[in-house]
């Protein structure tokens, strides 16, 4: 234990592809037992509760100390890094994703449900060079549940390694999502209506717990099938993002996957003429035992889950999900939400 | 330690009105082990899955097996007794609340999230004498939190006394539902269209976590400010009731309310109408220092929370709040869905 004071160091310095889960997890317990127990103690206790950008836009004392507690211990570990930070954003600082290590923090997420003692609060602490993400850490303050990953190495909560679920049918999913801070009801419309889209569709179910990364981990756990949201901040998607690929999952755009639909409809097109030109040029009884499909491959390709786009992690949207095929079908159900960019604000 | 394997009959015999809470606790945490166990233990495990009244109703071996498992003990210790359960009631048992000692029991509630591994899973076991709530146990079986009340004795997490919340602005609040297992497009219009209600009346979330009881028991706990459902089940609601009742809090019937609030308006027109009758008879000096709300109690009568409505458990709908006029503001925003009666089906 050299480093109890600082969360993730020992993963970035590479010590925990060295150490077993079970080290690993002793770890980061220990190094981030400070903060569970400033969240903690302050979970109890009446607050002091200031709204930023609407009524539904919290923040608390505890988040500014939080997030002064992390990063100025990260600080004087890593004195060249750059950070992002909620509350730092929320006071003018710039959000910006370089290719410097940059550690993009969340100190409390779920400031709502923090306000109302409602238990699902958590730490989100996300690490990228780059701009690729490399590690992500969420500690679940009220169950002591730490999530967490490094790019190439897994995904666990504590010492249990995370799978997602393989499900590829909408009917059958159990589907996250958050309401997000905007009230207008232009924006509840839409909000609404991609949730009534996924209900028409026979989903199982919708979830709302009040915080997007514990969500995500969930996600990641196998515990879901499904996430989306439009109106989350980089902060709360960057360490859940590692954690979820590693436990096999996607993370993705909601609105290149349209996108994508599109060009893979002019693919198909363009191979299904290519292909009758050739299966032309065969003849007539190989050509009949060959179809269109199987000459071309698209029987493989119309299977294989296509749509996908990458993640833009200031883009304030996101689908999830533990197949490729299921965030497809998702993103497919949904009108977008246009809540800017967290690096344009 | 008399009766280990009966999760509630220490409770019914008048022993925890005796014991300190520690050793009621200690009691009644021994005493639900073996439901905790088969649950978690079928928690992980592959699930064969059938569907009910939808396919978004959903019912496995474990909630069958969980339920053979309390009734069972349950008819061993009290053989007289009657029991109102969801699984039997699913077989075609007779859903019934008569002036009999009668267990209501969920065995599984939150059976959509026990399939996906969402671990919002809880039993509940609530007792009525004389159609009268008297007890309510609920176990969440994935965090060991179990929840009791007796009538008359307090609310309890564990060894923590519960107290609910006392807020009484909407525009403050937390605010628990569920999506219901209905999913035809007129529901799911007046699902949707309520919890736009709440969202316009700028409440500071909305959060669905796919447990009734638990949710129940998150508000006896003052952890959200409201709660409100239409298509829940008696044995979703009898245990919680009775942990509301005992934080502090109220649960009443949603459409009782828009009753009481005509009646209200009614009376209060009466009372004004008979005020200024008696303030004609006054000398003008004195008529003028007495405004007419003072002079028929209606300030005070206009503060005073009303609009509550006596609990009809088998109605299937419910609102419950720290607060009467919470619940009551709560209420008066919803447009009711109708799911029929539990004691009609």
């Amino acid at each position: 234990m050299a480093e109890p004071s600082c969360p993730v160091r020992a993963l970035e310095r590479g010590k925990p592809s060295q150490a077993s889960p079970k080290q690993r997890q002793v770890e980061a317990r220990t190094a981030v037992a400070w903060e569970m127990l400033v969240i903690r103690k302050a979970f109890t206790e009446e607050k002091h509760v200031s709204t930023k950008t609407s009524a539904a836009d919290l923040v608390t004392e505890t988040d500014r100390l939080v997030e002064d507690l992390i990063i100025s211990e990260l600080r004087k570990q890593f004195p060249s890094h750059k950070f992002i930070s909620e509350e730092a954003t929320a006071a003018g600082a710039k959000c910006e994703l370089t290719a410097s290590p940059t550690w993009i923090i969340d100190p409390i997420d779920g400031t709502c449900n923090f306000v109302h003692r409602f238990p699902n609060v958590a730490v989100s602490i996300g690490f990228a060079v780059h701009q690729e993400l490399e590690f992500g850490v969420v500690h679940h303050c009220m169950e002591e549940r730490l999530y967490m990953a490094r790019r190439g190495h897994g995904a666990f909560c504590n010492t249990q390694r995370l799978y997602v679920s393989k499900e590829t049918e909408l009917s059958k999913a159990l589907i996250l999502t958050e309401i997000g801070s905007k009230r207008d009801p232009a924006t509840l419309k839409l909000l609404l209506g991609n949730m009534e889209q996924l209900l028409l569709a026979k989903a199982h179910g919708v979830r709302v717990i009040g915080s997007s990364t514990l969500a995500l981990c969930h996600l990641a756990a196998g515990a879901a099938d499904a996430y989306y949201q439009f109106g989350l901040h980089c902060w709360d998607l960057a360490a859940a993002t590692v954690i979820i690929r590693e436990a096999g999952g996607i993370v993705m755009d909601t609105t290149v996957s349209q996108a994508t639909a599109e060009l893979q409809t002019a693919l198909r097109k363009a191979m299904l003429a290519k292909a009758a030109t050739w299966m032309g040029q065969l003849p007539p009884r190989e050509a009949s035992t060959v179809s269109l499909s199987s000459a071309t491959g698209l029987a493989e390709w119309g299977s294989r889950d296509t749509g996908s786009g990458p993640l833009n992690l200031m883009a304030r949207r996101v689908v999830a999900a533990g197949t490729r095929k299921m965030a497809t079908l998702v993103a497919q159900a949904l009108q977008p939400i246009n809540y800017g960019q967290d690096d344009q604000a």
